[in-house]
């Protein structure tokens, strides 16, 4: 499948960043991956559509990190350590090639600070259609020490990498709807939602004690209902124990009512995982010296849903838009 | 990244179709393979995009079909054995229950048939846009026994499996263009066109002998001179040689100008292999085993570019939709 002048272009400006053996540089449609003894192949792909994941205006080397970092969350959240990626791209090939070089210089960028390279994938036509993007990105982890979002267990420590929220107010700011927090604030904010940060070498450094685990993409409320679901579990989170940023706790200041937003604004890229109480300071400790902190908010209990906890110990209710005083069982 | 009811459906509909353990009953958003001591793993991704590569009325088992034996062909011309797959998909939300369901209907016969599993994937809203779908698949090889597109050596000789021409045919009699030759030889031809028959059997059992190959999609012409592209040496095709069906002579005796048609109208999906000299009568008696023949149409020589030889060995000229007497190098 091929398509006009657009995907030649694409072509050349791809084949430089097929620098993996098994890519061939993007000689085939495939490639072919050797994991080396005992080691797992994990795999994930994510999608993104104009208009819907990133707008006709955005800077298209973002675009391009956005998506690929997204992927490489996904991993981190398996315990693996990225190699490689398939891009598959439709367009209606009214792309020029200044936004096409800016795309693979993107791509190139993230390739170089996460040692990956791009392995192969499908360009097509899309005539009439919205620029719609697809990575499927592979990642090492030593035979059975990946973990996943069904494998948090009864009486495990609930903690969560780096910081809640910062993503959310930053497409507040973006959008207009939050400002005069001042240049840099608001600058840091909107930079951790146009770029995510995945959280790949916590993953990998964590492999040893995590049990459970899933990124952030959805909402930290939401996400931690999928976490209790597919393990089948109750999950109980304490608010004030959510790690903020200095920037997020300037905004919770001026308005407290953003404070609903961080929980389920998603776009965090963080890691939230389940560990034996028994490791949480080993867990701790790993973190502290990978410069990504952990903080522990919660705990696994048998039963389901998710229950969050206020200051004095007392369940509020979880709603759409954040939540209020009042217990709510599975309610994301 | 999720949507409406649609995606709920679709969860619903997949769950079932991701057996395979790695999967982890689509819990996750991603997979973890382990591959088998010594094996390899060939990975390819193809899209495709509503009114470019299927109709918005073509029956949804078959394009579920389609996609994913285009991806198995892909996978046939690495010598590799298909074990799984993950699947994209971007939807505005129209599609109703019956086409998910007849969609994911015809996942699970190929699955059947080709005895692998749904591993994963990412369904995303695109609002206002084509249905767009994306299938990343997966293969196992023995570790260094997989071949590709730029492998072929000089002095090789070129085969290749099964019939050519059939799907391009049935293009032309299901768009009305092509009329006449009787119900029983028009369905069978419609049928190669909606069904590809990759040759996964052909690819695996011939791993030992083949060096050099590509899957037939663009057409014998096309992909040859990608093949001769791509191994930095010329190939020579002598137009004679080249496989007909009973069904494709036939219509070519009422107009031999279809004859073009059959070298250029692609949708073939299969294998053109080169071989050497020494291993050419073991790879006809494996194929003829594998009950899909194998037919010597060509060579490998030192140079570039396609050339056709006629019935006397004289160099016919090579265009966009076919060919004429007089020589072209590197014609495609």
């Amino acid at each position: 499948m091929s398509g006009g002048d657009e995907f030649t272009i694409i072509r050349g400006l791809m084949a430089p960043l097929a620098h993996h053996p098994g890519a061939r540089r993007l000689a085939d449609d495939g490639a072919v991956l050797s994991a080396p003894s005992g080691m797992d192949l994990a795999v994930t792909k994510d999608m993104m559509v104009e208009g819907v994941h990133f707008l006709p205006d955005d800077p298209a080397d973002l675009v391009a990190r956005k998506l690929l970092r997204a992927n490489l969350s996904d991993l981190a959240a398996m315990g693996a350590e990225p190699c490689g990626y398939l891009l598959g791209l439709a367009s209606d090939g009214r792309r020029q090639r200044p936004w096409l070089e800016d795309f693979a210089h993107g791509l190139a960028r993230d390739q170089e600070e996460y040692g990956i390279s791009l392995l192969g994938g499908d360009t097509v036509a899309s005539e009439g259609g919205l620029l719609t993007l697809s990575i499927t990105a592979f990642g090492e982890v030593p035979g059975g020490m990946s973990f996943a979002r069904d494998m948090a267990r009864e009486g495990d420590v609930v903690a969560v990498t780096g910081t809640i929220g910062d993503a959310a107010l930053g497409l507040l700011v973006r959008t207009g709807a939050l400002h005069g927090l001042g240049n840099a604030v608001e600058t840091r904010l909107v930079s951790r939602y146009r770029l995510p940060q995945p959280r790949v070498s916590s993953g990998v450094a964590l492999r040893r004690v995590v049990h459970g685990a899933i990124d952030i993409s959805d909402g930290l409320l939401a996400d931690a209902a999928h976490l209790a679901t597919a393990s089948r579990l109750a999950i109980e989170l304490a608010v004030e124990a959510i790690p903020l940023s200095e920037d997020v706790r300037c905004a919770i200041r001026r308005d407290p009512a953003l404070r609903d937003r961080t929980l389920t604004g998603g776009d965090d890229y963080e890691l939230l995982v389940t560990l034996s109480p028994d490791d949480v300071v080993c867990a701790l400790a790993i973190a502290g010296q990978s410069g990504v902190p952990l903080a522990v908010i919660g705990r696994c209990h048998r039963g389901s849903g998710l229950t969050l906890l206020d200051g004095q110990g007392e369940p509020l209710e979880i709603t759409d838009t954040g939540w209020r005083h009042s217990v709510l069982a599975d309610g994301c």
